[in-house]
């Protein structure tokens, strides 16, 4: 291939050094030829719409759309508009005429739809096989199964057909293929991802999630389609911050020794052990923690209630068309026929029971390192065993949405015998930002190439604000900025501008109250809330930071500023109780805005 | 009668000076005898051991026990060992042998439980007549229903049998029965006080619920009664500040006029309005919120889910008994049986699609005032419509706890045909402190008499914490009491000893390094992770206070401490960050005890 290694990073350089989205679509185009898996897409895009696409997206502008010429496929169960749904059942199809909330959010962003992925039929599966299509083959060894349910997504991104693709996740099928293909898989908090425009496998359970080729990238994606959407009565909005500099130490629970499983996979476990000594190098602590009741809630997933809860979802077609149903999503469906209100109820009262139980070992750790599955199993496996091997795939993912933990699976080698190693770092909701933190060190750490391209991984992009001189950071927001009042006091302490950014939306800005001079208060407030705020970021010797920072007067303060590039650096913010008498001006989306339009 | 009031202020000032709990029980056996009310006790406690249990609290202590020889009731759908447990279903009835949680709690703080209280069978129902026992008689008026289902409960309270009574409230049982007998009933968040030892209705929404004659009373056993409970699947750390001074200018939302629901009661109308003035009187402001969509979430409380639920809380015995349940209680859960599972979750999302069109209602007021019902209705009324009535009941409490609200129910005035009026605060789950202040406020402003006992409000207690002459209340907690270190600096500040006190258990106490002299670090923490700790409470004028508090250094700050007896004062706090080094000595309980231990 004559085109760059499809990472966003590699691709936005190649854009910004002139490259063109024509060439990558045809790059798209060729690497699917070559691959030659007919198992991977359901339905592809048409090359000529594309090219348009591309046209459309005018010049190359990563600020303004972060996803800017970025190509990626969605699971089959995902809308969007123009291609069929199929949910991997042909007499289910439909063609949706808007795009699922996810899928129009990252096209706003500039990403290219490539085309529709395989998957277990109606996304009940962590295998891949429960399709009436053909099979994807899995990216890293044909033997394998790919791991479901999003098949077609993981090994689209495994074989670098596209930067990156949409899974859904409700027992595993967000992380399980990642394992299985040596790539990223990332699984928000529940509800951080609308799922308007998803089919429901369990609606209390269900997530969309993240393949990508690095940490990185599925952060990138992360942080454009996290969007509390009132369309989705699950919907929630969900932090986007805290992603980059890992804090050091973290105190990391794993499965207690004795009660891992690993059903005879003996390689498996000595990856999984080097993994956590791959932690531990990294200067974190690893405490064990009793499992048994984490392995009692995933096991309640395909017992009862959730069951019910699939079979629900897809009632009216199922009572009409058993017969257009995979063997075994038949049978699975079927079984929870006959289950009453009673049985649900009993089956949510189970969980919150062990709720409660598990609680005070989730509050006693940072988070989880699980194995992403405790066995990698082949095709012949589950053609002998196709729940129980299934079943077993889940180990250590089942558990996961039930207790509203957000997780993600990434590579952390490669194992003796050649297939990839994968660990789950999981923790309460919220907290993506500290698992794909973690993750992005391990990424790095293993070395490894990207999924099945043998792409290097891109150079680590610094998110640490001290550089290699000692300078620091700082995001100036008010009287600081150039040709500003206060200006002068940053060169009098010799530090010199870096560069323009902007905040995260996570921001509201006002304009203080008796300050002189004139002086904005920048208050960090819940995701979606608040609005992107220019700042400029300077840069300084620690001893002039000191000083700077002791003579700032109240009620602003320095803390930390997150950025839309997905750094952070110190920044001015203001106390909450001082903004009582402060007019909000955040939508003119900075000071030096404000301060031209009103004089 | 001859013995005091029986609002807890009063009868601990009747123990405080020399009365005797056995003339309290025997007056509640006076009372019982001269109400005669068969239809309120199922079992009543046995007097000898009353007494016996009264020798056993030894001396007057209400700082151990706050709740010292306190009686009251307990709803017969909650165990109390050694009493039956009837659910007022006899066929049903059971001994436990052990305490319900939130029983024993109280118990330890010395109250003494009278007797096990009458219901609307299996908690089903608002009405207080779905009962094979005679019907408790509303005290106020005879011609009305008693309200339920905590019929039993609500009247012992409104008749001074006892100073408060433990309900439940699925639907509104520890509302509508308050507002219907002219006392306070406060519905706790969910999940505050533990429903272990309690027969369950809808495990998914039941609470505990308090009758009692006055706010502070019931906040009192609140006090008490809400601690986490890993028995109860379902228990959550609730907070138990922010009771006493009400907030200025509240925003307060009602429904929108058009859309309020009074059945054709012009008198409750009229009450309401009053009400609604009165609130504004006292300074909040109203405004109207639409409603159509609560009344959506309350319609699905009896409607497919939440009614199998109830059903499942009782399958095995209702399969076998169906002829031992009330006529309309069985109709009720009979209607349940053939709902499936896919109904429990047709329910759940209907529910979860409401919660979101509803949030931003909620969350765009301080908290909501409605009518505690929307029409008085009578015994005639309910035996003509038995299932409609009792629905309208609900109006304006079906949804409560479906949006995991917190509610308390207050008396407002009389209406002009002399029967009660009442309305509900109800704010989002943890503001239980914000509405009961409310509560607080409203009831001293009606000027009532308590329930149906022409007893006097007691006088206000003052728990604002600038007295009559602006005199301002600061808690020290270390190096300033009485004879330590820096005690002169109050002193030099006029500053006067004013009574030593005692934090809620929501503080931990640190010894702070490297502090000269030694000096502690008090620092909030969540309910129930730390303890009670001893301080002084001084007084000092408001320009002593300011130069006090500016010549405070760092970490030390000062804010808002709880105290034990529910009253709060300006005190100091320590910075969480400047723990990391300090020794927890929570356990010494205080200051003076640590020092006086280890030098």
């Amino acid at each position: 291939m004559t085109s760059p290694a499809f990472d966003i990073s590699s691709l936005h350089a190649f854009y910004a050094s002139g490259g063109g989205v024509a060439a990558v679509i045809e790059a798209v185009f060729a690497r699917i030829a070559e691959v030659g898996d007919p198992g991977i897409f359901l339905h592809l895009a048409d090359k000529e719409s594309l090219l348009e696409q591309a046209t459309a997206l005018k010049a190359f502008d990563p600020a303004a759309k972060p996803l800017w010429g970025i190509p990626f496929a969605v699971k089959d169960n995902i809308d969007v508009a123009g291609i069929p749904t199929t949910a991997a059942c042909p007499d289910y199809t439909y063609m949706p005429d808007t795009d699922a909330t996810v899928v129009r959010l990252l096209k706003e962003a500039g990403a290219l739809v490539i085309g529709k992925t395989n998957l277990d039929q109606f996304a009940t599966g962590l295998v891949g096989v429960r399709t009436p299509y053909p099979v994807p083959r899995n990216a890293i060894d044909a033997e394998l199964v790919p791991g479901g349910s999003s098949s077609g997504s993981a090994v689209a991104t495994a074989q670098g057909i596209v930067s990156f693709a949409l899974g859904t996740d409700t027992a595993g099928s967000g992380r399980i293929p990642a394992g299985l293909n040596n790539i990223v898989g990332m699984k928000p908090s529940l509800g951080a991802l609308s799922t308007s425009g998803v089919i429901p496998a369990c609606r209390t359970l269900d997530c969309v999630s993240i393949f990508a080729l690095t940490v990185e990238d599925a952060w990138r994606v992360f942080m454009v389609a996290a969007r509390h959407d009132a369309a989705d009565a699950y919907s929630k909005a969900v932090s986007t911050d805290g992603f980059g500099r890992t804090p050091s130490a973290l105190t990391i629970g794993v499965p207690a020794k004795a009660e891992r499983l690993f059903f005879g996979d003996a390689v498996m476990e000595a990856a999984y052990d080097d993994a956590l000594r791959m932690l531990a190098e990294l200067g974190h602590r690893l405490v064990e923690v009793p499992f048994g009741d984490f392995y009692r809630v995933a096991e309640l997933l395909y017992e009862g209630a959730w069951v019910a809860e699939r079979y629900a979802a897809v009632k009216d077609f199922f009572d009409a068309n058993e017969a257009s149903f995979h063997p075994v999503t038949r049978k699975i469906y079927g079984g929870a026929k006959q289950l009453s209100a009673a049985d649900a109820f009993k089956g949510l009262y189970a969980l919150q029971d062990l709720k409660q139980k598990v609680a005070p070992l989730i509050a006693s750790v940072d988070l989880l390192c699980v194995p992403t599955a405790p066995k990698h199993y082949t095709r012949a496996d589950l053609e002998a065993e196709p729940i129980r091997e299934n079943s077993r795939l889940g180990t250590y993912t089942n558990f996961v949405n039930l207790l509203d933990l957000c997780g993600i699976a990434v590579p952390t080698g490669t194992r003796s015998d050649g297939r990839p190693a994968s660990i789950t770092l999981l923790a309460p909701s919220g907290r993506d930002g500290l698992t794909a933190s973690l993750a992005l060190d391990i990424h790095g750490s293993s070395g490894l190439t990207l999924g099945a391209t043998g792409w290097l991984q891109p150079e680590a992009k610094d998110t640490i604000s001290v550089d290699e001189a000692g300078l620091i950071d700082i995001a100036v927001v008010g009287a600081h900025l150039s040709g500003m009042p206060l200006n002068p006091q940053l060169l009098a302490l010799g530090s010199r501008f870096v560069r323009n950014a902007r905040t995260t939306d996570c921001y509201r800005l006002y304009a203080l109250s008796g300050q002189i001079p004139a002086k904005p208060g920048l208050l960090r407030v819940e995701q979606a809330t608040g609005g992107q705020i220019d700042v400029e970021i300077w840069q300084m010797t620690p001893a002039a930071f000191g000083q700077f920072v002791a003579a700032i007067p109240s009620p602003l303060g320095i803390g930390t500023l997150f950025l839309s590039d997905g750094t952070s650096a110190k920044g001015f913010l203001v106390e909450a109780a001082a903004i009582a008498d402060a007019t909000d001006i955040t939508h003119y989306g900075g000071w030096r805005s404000y301060v031209a339009a009103t004089t």
